[in-house]
């Protein structure tokens, strides 16, 4: 099996490792990187790895992955919860969508209990840490190899 | 008569004529463009066009507005749901609203069914396809003419 | 392309010119009316009118049109927000149907926004004055010739 | 002072005086009429009655009202609490309203506290049994001699 | 055991049998009317039957119904969702009043869970196809036989 | 008939004829409590008329006229929507309940249209201005007569 | 025509007959269960009967009834509105179910309005007493011999 | 490392393999139950397996491993959205708790949206199938591994 | 006085004393039994004792209470806040319901702030501790004497 | 053990005994301030009583709390459900806070079942009628002695 | 420039300085006058300072304000939340309202979000300690100068 | 005391003094910086600024922050009603944040009475036009003197 993973990583997870430890962990968004990259090529998978502050630049990379990338893997931080146009980014590239959160946004405010992607998303994992990453990826490439 | 018309298409708009085309139909933003174009002309009216991902982009191209433009055509995409800031940049201005949206808002997601935009909109267009747009044209060149 | 459009005024709309001229304008209904069958007539359309304050002689109107009609252009008035029966009559007889107010419902009282028939509509025109009812014909002419 | 009073009853109260008289007492739908017509004429002015079960005729009886009518004395009945046409045909012919139940509708079900008609009326008189209709032609002729 | 029974059609079912036959089936109005009468008749009970798409002339024959009939059979179709006026006629003659329902109104858009007519119904019967009329008369007679 | 009555206005009613006229008018609270007194003796009943900005002054009013008095005209002011304790002393004293607004409280602010006194009060009069005061007496010496 | 139906009384149904009579009746759940098998004998249809308190072997009956039934006829009693499981276990078997209901749910507590059940069942009555089982046989024959 | 999980199925979990596969599946509860003995035993952990219709067993089940157990890896079903009491079994024994589910629950029915446990686990996995058993033994491990 | 209580105490009240002794504290349920037991005896009432974490043994056990019981003292658990079963059941028996919470429910999480099984209570006692128990008894005690 | 208990009972709870008395039952305020004090003189405390119809006076009698107060038995009547200044001066007194109510509070109008108080309280008791006071002062004595 | 200011502190604002100074810090309600009058002298203006725990008192400073003051600085404590009298007697007065809060009201409870007076006010100031009071002097001084 | 202040103004303030002056004023964004500025020398306080119509630059300039800023003061506009991002990257930084609005944002449309940033902002002031700036500056130097 061959085929690439889009990452894409939304609005201040370039903080990782260095914002609010207690809820995200000390690992850094290299580290994600890292860990996804490895771990795809376990399955002989590439990965592209995008990481913005900006939604527009977000939309722009997940366009993109139309032309070579087989599932889209994300963390839309906040925008998860407030995003309509990501959402419709996703539907509209028509690929598989991992959405996966590192802490758990059940258990936190009201407002974060609210997904717009999940509906759209073929599996969602939260509060896995940063291994919750390497879990999608595992899916990813079941549901690639179906 | 003379004058112009900012043409503005929000997130994912770029994607027309290949993404969902169940729902959004098979011409593309350059077909939209070349039809607003057209028709505006037909009334002595010119047009520019601008679409972006990004609604900072958006924003300050109706800011620009200002200077040279008499109305404002808009089909803001998801932001439709969303966004204060682009209402507020289009109040700002003080140039009549013309919303536009390809299909028919009201019969699909119910979190489509509020617009941030449509109580500051001169008028709302939804579902008339592209020819929406050409309606929209029309519409204002009405409203310039009064 | 040969077919009728039936026209489907509602409750108060024969005060049309007359009742509240700031919001809908000073056209009279025999004006909407003489509107709507000369640009039919420019599509090879003909036209049958009508207007009732009575609910019920709407629903026998809507009725009737599975009869001879192609499409059914509709301003449903105050009963937009209000009627089930209406939108039962309007889906029972599986005809393409065009919505249409003259003022911009959605910048007036919250109980204007919503709509028992926009879900079941093939698109939706709000604000366009008395030419919305010249863009409504132009649309259903070109659903008919698709 | 000369003038004429529109009065109006809705649906269902020309049960009055056998319906549910624990609710709406023994005095029949004549009995409201006649002491309209003498309170009124003991100000100098007239009355034309109007009861129906259609809404229809309720909306046909209030355009009308517009050629010879100085004010509107309504009982809308269960439509209060669900009709935008009617609320639309009283403000449509811009004459002063009143509104009366005969019963104290707040102290009933939850569904009969909103009206569609109060905030367009002058006034509201809910309660009073059939002499809320003497109050009501009482304070439309104090309207008329302002 | 003698008396009648009022058969109540409310508006679109005048439809019955070529509406959307997937939802109502493919027996008709007259199917409906035979149905009941032929069943009330095997317990000595006659029917009048009256179906209307003007909820006027529906009020107008349940108030008839006070001087000769027993019960009230109706299927108030979509004014069961919206009318206040139709339920106070009903409460008004104060006789036994049987709801029925083609389909499972349950199962279908959310505003037709709610019935303004349940709560003052002696009981309710939804998704029995035509059969459930039939349900309904010999449930009248047993009420009525007690 | 003998009797007296006890009138009681809520805060802020002792500005009146100097608060916000355009809503409340120019006459005042002293012109209100002589034309109470007025009307009620031509029925050949008395008043006695307290007003307090003080919520618990009010109770303690409410409270005494158990002793001698058999009835209250209340006009509850800001009150209307907020006090549970008053609600509770009015439904205590067991005596019939006048509730009376000088402005039509329904075409106001969303929560002025809340009452806790209506669902206890025998009869509710609101935007007959100072009127109405004058219409809750006359009332009153109906139901007191009965 | 053979098959078997399941049939399902809830908790608190076992009390039928002696629990508050005046909304139940007075007929036992031997007597249910005696009207079902006979009812159901004549259409050639045999009847399994079970009820309990127990939601745990209310779910282990319906699940075995995959094995050996046709049809599921339940009154959940008051799981009605409360159980997700209850409806899994329905929907997971793929039969057609038939919801009964004793009294008129519809008239009674608010929270008795909402059904889990209704959603995914065939048909639904309420308010027929012992009567609405026999009514349920007869529709469950109907759908069977299609 | 050494260690046992709780694994706990709830309600109709039984069925898995035969109920609805194109939700849920083709493996079986046996499948399930293997693959997490299996991949627990590659980090040292044993598992004793719990399925249970009942939702006092399942209460039972989660207090007795307060005994033996170092975490509990939970798919509640359809009690997911409804059980405070197996919600508060699960807080009161202080064991880190896994919640998972087969299908995206997210993008199903809106009440199978909220869940009484995702506030009180540690992680949430949904829509990743039979898969989502393993990832949840995996980060278990973790956990008890920091 | 003779008579005899039935102690009813719902899921997860066995691990009273182990179980965030910070919210339930140190007594055990054999404590509370012996509590309410030996408060009984001061007034010359026996009791019968079950706990359960199955919600229909707890139904069992209040159906049977109607040969014997003159009183229930209940501690529903989580039941309290979902189940309309419980609530059914002891409605069903006729028997005056004290229900006791050990800790301030209206302090903890807002979903514990509704009670299914408070408006059918004769009295509600929360936060006292185990000593909610022993004053349960003595107003039952209280009740029974009037 | 020595200490003052302030004892506060809110508006109109003078009128005990007179007031609605199937609700509140026949003793007098006079009848609980002296079974209040009884009792806690039976556990060597002492007790400071007010009554008062004035938010303002207890806010006050409050505050004084502090200086010579081990504890506030309070029933704030109809302030309960609105009052956020009470809870206010509650909270800052810093003191164990007792809420009796003599009527169960959850059985009645919906907008009694919100309380300001119970989040801040120590432990509520509704229902028990006078007894309710007893209860609660025996509670304050255990709290007291720990 | 000069005039007057009238400075409110509603209920509970007595114990500013020892009650939960964690929240509103450790300065005295005579540190808040004397802050304010220092700050008005720099401009000018004279102060007016009322504190009280009763409603009604607030009121009638209110009131009396007309005829001395050019201004209101208030910090209504918690009646910002409830009071509809409060807001009246501010409005009725016809001056500009500067509302304070010591604490950051809306990092609180979600109670002390709403606020009755901030839509009259010309300005809210939350969070900046007894700060707050200097900075609404200069403002008001800013918006009397103008 | 040394230290620099971020001063955010998110979209539209560019437009600052030209648009929509009845709200906003006639102050530029020139002048609210410079104000910033001097005010902050007055205590030794250095700013950097930052306008931006798009939401990602803001969330950098904010990430940036965390090297050399000791405070942020923010007027977020329209993004206060709609941005987690923009709060998640505010909480992120762990500075001090002061919230600023030009308008008293409480009085206009309901929307934008809630904002995300307020919860985890120290203060907010609203409604006190450009001199809000100044005010901001002032608390956050006594936060820093602190």
């Amino acid at each position: 099996m061959t085929g690439q993973i889009l990452l894409v990583n939304g609005p201040n997870l370039n903080l990782l490792g260095t914002r609010e430890p207690h809820i995200y962990g000390t690992e850094t968004l290299d580290d994600v990187e890292a860990l996804v990259t490895r771990t795809a090529a376990d399955f002989g998978l590439s990965v592209r790895a995008v990481q913005s502050n900006h939604e527009g630049e977000l939309i722009d990379a997940i366009h993109a992955a139309r032309e070579d990338c087989a599932a889209i893997l994300i963390n839309p931080g906040g925008l998860t919860h407030t995003s309509v146009v990501l959402r419709d980014a996703l539907s509209g590239v028509s690929l598989p969508v991992a959405e996966v959160h590192i802490s758990n946004v059940h258990a936190r405010e009201a407002f974060r209990r609210h997904s717009y992607v999940s509906p759209i998303a073929a599996f969602v994992i939260a509060g896995c840490g940063v291994q919750g990453y390497e879990f999608a990826v595992r899916r990813i490439a079941a549901l690639l190899a179906d």
